[in-house]
């Protein structure tokens, strides 16, 4: 099975952490094997649609056997670079920004938070410090900060975003209904919570008639 | 310009939000008409991939004048359905999802949130009472409640969802990490925190190197 070309298609990306998602759970179950006929009922994305996304990254079943979950679990890690950690800020410590910060916590992810930054002057936040918005670049270049998450209000979105990037933050999670404009070496990943809640109404309404 | 069939597709439906987004920001402006070059140029659609979306819906702009922000925004809050009103609750609420409940409370939706749910006993907020589980079922039913937000660990996700929809919920906004399995006139909507950073991983790798 050979490796496709370097570039994989965004599409495909995201269907990764679903893979990521079902695979933790087969494990749990101490499942140790899973076709991909299986996956396709699981994720709802076609058997062949599996193969495929697994084999631009090399492809790791045999056939006739299906996959080993450990084993594509901890390639599919590998790809995702769950291995890596990072130094990482929020900005915009308010009621959202405490609980994504609380929720990174305890994620057990790589994103590991140094401190958060806020207009307002407020208590640490578990041990992390609150800090002012004017310590916000320093801070990031005397600590090798990579990650930043935005939890700010729109209204201070994009100074913010440009502070980061001028400072040289390499990747943002952002939680502001803006989009950033960000040169091509600095990842940006958003949710999007009022588009989301949009897109709720609309499906309400039409159900509703 | 003609109407298209009833069935528009998610694609463009999820590319509403956006949209309704940018006229809120031009009409704050004070900006009344937009081309779709200009509206290609904000959103990073291409022109006439905005001109079909908005055909979609009936087409509501004029050759060689463009859209009036104005009209567009009010014909897709009209699509969006943001001019209705649902009685909403939110199970699960620890620190997330407290703060997705005053995010709500705050964002002006119509999504009116009449009570938290917990297996934990917990005070009142701002003025929403917190009830325990077992009051879940007979409170959907007599107080008519339309939408549920699903905020719970991934742990109890399932057991919630099923309580749900047998207590008759129409829509979900899910942040547990988890599918929902609801029948086809149930909406879910799902709001992926981990699958996001994961991505964020995946790319943050891929810049490393």
């Amino acid at each position: 099975m050979a490796k496709l070309s370097n570039k994989i298609s965004d599409t495909v990306i995201r269907r990764m952490p679903v893979y990521h998602r079902y695979l933790e759970d087969l494990i749990n179950r101490g499942i140790n094997r899973v076709s991909s006929q299986e996956l396709s009922e699981l994720t709802g994305f076609t058997a062949s649609q599996i193969r495929q996304d697994f084999n631009n990254f090399g492809g790791f079943g045999q056939q006739g056997y299906g996959y080993n979950t450990y084993e594509l679990k901890s390639q599919i890690d590998l790809i995702l670079g769950v291995d890596k950690s990072y130094n990482t800020i929020l900005v915009g410590a308010g009621r959202l920004g405490s609980a994504i910060a609380r929720y990174i916590g305890f994620s057990k992810s790589g994103f590991n938070i140094k401190a958060l930054f806020d207009v307002k002057n407020l208590p640490n936040l578990e041990g992390i410090p609150v800090l002012p918005m004017d310590k916000l670049k320093s801070f990031i270049i005397e600590n090798k900060i990579q990650i930043a998450i935005i939890t700010v209000p729109k209204s201070q979105a994009e100074k913010v975003g440009k502070d980061l990037i001028d400072a040289g933050i390499k990747g943002i999670w952002n939680f502001a209904p803006f989009d950033l404009k960000a040169p091509k070496d600095v990842v940006v990943e958003n949710i999007r919570l009022n588009d989301s809640l949009l897109i709720l109404s609309y499906y309400m309404k039409n159900i509703d008639k």
